[in-house]
Formats: structure tokens, C-alpha cells, sequence
């Protein structure tokens, strides 16, 4: 087996390279004054198992089109297999056709990968698990909510209150409860069907006096974390924290959320930022080995 | 036959249309704060024969998967066929394995093209014809350089020399003889094997007082036509003009293409800009027409 870490991911890349004590193949990466990408392999490839590392968070399209090159380069200089470690995968909301006409363009994604060569692929908390099984290869997601609990844990934050800023992110805080022991829950929201208007459930949280630790899988504008950690302020909570598999934090997501009272942001290096503090270098290195 | 105009070629497929007298299906176009890219057709496709037309100049990753997009909701919904009509092909100049290890970019995106659904694929004067013969499915590209050197005769500058700033634009100026029916040639050109140094042809272009108009495919950066035009200028032509189907104009392109004395670029619509004055909507039309 060998390893090529993708321009988006090359730490990431080194670190399971290390873990899993092999190579990784150097890779010639440009980019042209058009902003064309140029990709060659510095190394051999012939009959050997290759893994791409390469993350697709924002420029998503520009991160699809280096990895599908990069894969392109290792099937035709002959890979034999080639899966395709894809930290944060792109494009994974729009899972099916919710109203007629749309495209669906993770399924639209899968079938390019397909079409480049791409044999398997690993994700870490994709945002729909169900989008993986229309994949027309074997595709599987790792959680790294347990390690983010476990980077709170060696905090001293055992005991937190795990919080899901909705019903869709319960099953995180239940991972990240088994890692913390304490209680956990979720914020109920009602969307107002005329006004579109969000607002929180009427029966308060029971987070008096306590920390709380907000648990989602990825920061995108950062409006879903801050209002939640507003929510758990208003119901008394001592300190907030935020947790998070993919910190995209567009725009000034991360002041709107320090502005709503967090303490800290944690995200993993599925995206690289400077709240990536966790590495998911070990789940990754783990889960090509059950593959 | 239907036809969906992407976001980057908006006018031009309503001119396509207009030309065959057919319906557009109206798209739902947004990008999410993340810079991802919603689709939706608000229009019947099943059982049709639907073109979409999207150009595929730069942000050209970004276009390209607006294009997949699109292709996927035509099929996704019902399309029959669907036809591509691309007028600027991004990634065509890397159609081979130059060096061992090397990605061939326009293979790769038309694996991919083909895993979404595209039946045919229509462009407008790709960088090497060749790499079309390669594609999975029928492609073509057709020459809009006599509709450009119409326009220059429509300025009155018939029998001004055509002139190729290399070899490999050679054919372009030949097609372009035959309209403005003048004299025609191109500049050699040597690259020092030590330095890397490009220098020009010791035999003088015999262009004295004559009316010089340079034709390229593309102007990315503006790099060739400058060094053309400089060439010209020194062979004592009176006037420069510069005519290219593809207006990229990188960076400061144009500033530097006027400042080595050139009277005006004309370019057209494949790449939409303030100098696209010619369109290729008859070239495209009459190319649908014959697929």
C-alpha cells in the first residue's frame, strides 16, 4: 500500500503514512496562471494498492477536480486499487431530488469518482450516513465525535453536558456521552411554517450551573452553533464549548459563535484551520486496515 | 430538443435557441454560503433531447461541476439525451502523459463527463483536436476563426496579412486567409536548450507597411500575442490588430497586448468579456444541426 496526500490534506496525509508505517508517493502539484492543475507522481505506483488523502471543504469544486486528477495519475500509471480518503466530502446535503428538477449532487459526484478509477472510499461523519449506500462502490464514515469528546475529557471537562443544536446531531452527543459520562441532549426547534422563523423549544434545557459542550459535525456560517450556545446561556449554563468534526468556519462563523459565549472552538483536521486540534489521523489509519 | 443555458453562458444559449427556434428550460440556479452550487430544472426534460450550454472558462472547476450538475438533472429527470455544448473546453492542452506519473486532465473530466450522462459533446476550437478523438462518446469541435475574420473584413481590413504567433496556430491563420483572401504566415520561433530564451526568426516577416492581424485560439495570459505583436511591430507593420476565439485575458492581458501596440482584441462569446464582439451562436446552431 502506498499513500499520496492530495494538496488539501498533506498533513493529514503524512500523519497516516506514519501511523501505518508506509510510503507516500511525492506528487508534483502546480497550478497554472488559468488556474488549471497540473499533477504528476513522483514515484511508482505499477500493482500497488494506492490510497489519495485529500479533503473537498471549500474551493470544494477546485479540491474534487485535484483528487479526481490525482486519481486519474495512479490508475493510469497503474495502481491496482485506489481508495479515495475523503475527510470532509463535499456536496453530501443534497443526497436526493427533494423537489422535481434538482440534481443530486453527491450521487452525481459518486459516479465521476467511479468514472476516474476511485475503488473505495472513507469519510469521516458524513452529514447523511444514507447518501454512502448509493455510492456505486463500497463507501464508508468513520465518527471522530468520540475523539473530540476524548480532547474535552483531557481537559478535565468530564461530566459535561453534551448538546446537540438539533434532532439530526442527537446521535453525536450520545458518541460523545459514552466518551464523557455525563448527561446530554438536544435542542428542540419549531420552524414557524409562515414566517420561516426558527425559535427554541418552550421546555428549558437543565443546564443550570453547568458546562456545557455543543457537539455538531460541521461549522459552516456558524449560525446553528451560536444559537445554540445563546439557547444554553439563557438557560444558565456556567461555560460553553464547541466541538466539531469540520470547522469550514466561512466567514466570521468563529466570532459569531466566541460572540454567543463560547469558550473554545475544537475541530478535527478533517478541514485544516487553526481550531483543528484534533487529528483524525488514527480513526483514518484504523478504518483502511479493516477496509 | 431543449436547450439549458448554464450560469456561465447564459446569453449565448438564449441565442442558440433563438437561432433553432426552441424552448430554454428556465434553471434554478444558487450557491450556498460554503460555495457549493444548487441546481434545479424548472421545466420538462423526459423523453427530450436536451443541450446544455456552459463554458468552461475560468472559475473552471467551479463551471465544470455546475456542468456535471446540470447534465445529471436533465438525465435524473428523464432526458433522453443529452448533448454538451462546451464552448471553451478547460484542461485540453494536458491530453497526454508527457512524463511518466503525469494526470491527462482532459481524459479524466471526460470519464467524468460520460458518468453523468453526456451523449455528445460540441466545442469550439479545442487546443488539439486530437484529444476529441479520445473522449467516450462522439465529440466535435468546430472553427470560429472565419467568423472572426469577417469581422475584421467588416471593418474594411481585407487582404491585411494574417499572422500566427507560432506554428501551432499555423491552420488558424490558413482558415482565416480564405475570408480576408490577403497574405499569411507565422513566426518561428527557437527556444535556447540552456537558457530556455525564446527568440524569434531571423528571416524579417515581410509585413512593411501592412495591416498585421494576429489570430490565436486563446489569449490566457497575453504572453504569445504581445511577443507577436512586438514581432510585427518591429517588421515595420503600420497596424496591429489581434483576433482570438478564446478571450481568458488573465491578469493584465489586455494592458499588455495594447501596450506591444495592438489597435484592439476581438474575441468571442465561448469566453463572454467586453471584447467577446463576435458570437458563435451560427456556428453552434448549424453544428447542433448536423450532429
Amino acid at each position: 500500500m502506498k499513500i499520496i496526500s492530495g494538496p488539501a490534506s498533506v498533513g493529514l496525509g503524512e500523519k497516516i503514512a506514519e501511523i501505518l508505517g508506509i510510503k507516500t508517493v511525492p506528487l508534483v502539484f502546480k497550478t497554472y496562471p488559468d488556474g488549471e492543475f497540473y499533477v504528476r507522481l513522483d514515484g511508482e505506483v505499477g500493482n500497488e494498492e494506492v490510497v489519495v488523502v485529500q479533503t473537498t471543504s471549500p474551493p470544494q469544486d477546485a479540491r474534487l477536480m485535484q483528487l479526481m486528477l490525482i486519481v486519474d495519475a495512479a490508475k493510469r500509471h497503474g495502481a491496482k486499487k485506489v481508495t479515495a480518503v475523503v475527510p470532509y466530502l463535499a456536496y453530501a446535503r443534497q443526497d436526493r431530488a427533494f423537489l422535481e428538477g434538482e440534481a443530486v449532487s453527491i450521487e452525481a459526484i459518486a459516479h465521476m469518482l467511479k468514472a476516474v478509477g476511485i475503488s473505495n472510499l472513507i469519510t469521516v461523519n458524513v452529514h447523511q450516513q444514507r447518501v454512502l449506500g448509493k455510492f456505486p462502490f463500497p463507501a464508508k464514515t468513520v465518527s471522530a465525535v468520540p475523539l473530540l469528546a476524548e480532547y474535552f475529557k483531557r481537559k478535565g471537562l468530564e461530566k459535561a453536558f453534551a448538546l446537540a443544536p438539533d434532532d439530526g446531531a442527537l446521535w453525536l452527543v450520545e458518541e460523545a456521552k459514552m466518551i464523557l459520562g455525563g448527561e446530554y441532549g438536544f435542542i428542540e426547534k419549531h420552524r414557524d411554517p409562515h414566517t420561516g422563523q426558527i425559535s427554541m423549544e418552550k421546555k428549558r434545557l437543565d443546564v443550570k450551573g453547568k458546562v456545557v459542550i455543543i457537539f455538531d459535525d460541521v461549522i459552516s456560517t456558524g449560525g446553528t452553533i451560536a444559537l445554540a450556545a445563546n439557547y444554553a446561556s439563557e438557560c444558565g449554563a456556567s461555560k460553553i464549548y464547541a466541538g466539531c468534526v469540520h470547522p469550514l468556519l466561512i466567514g466570521d462563523a468563529e466570532k459569531k459563535i466566541l460572540d454567543a459565549g463560547v469558550e473554545e472552538i475544537v475541530g478535527t483536521d478533517t478541514v485544516p484551520s487553526h481550531v483543528s486540534k484534533v487529528t483524525v489521523a488514527p480513526l483514518i489509519s484504523k478504518a483502511l486496515k479493516e477496509f
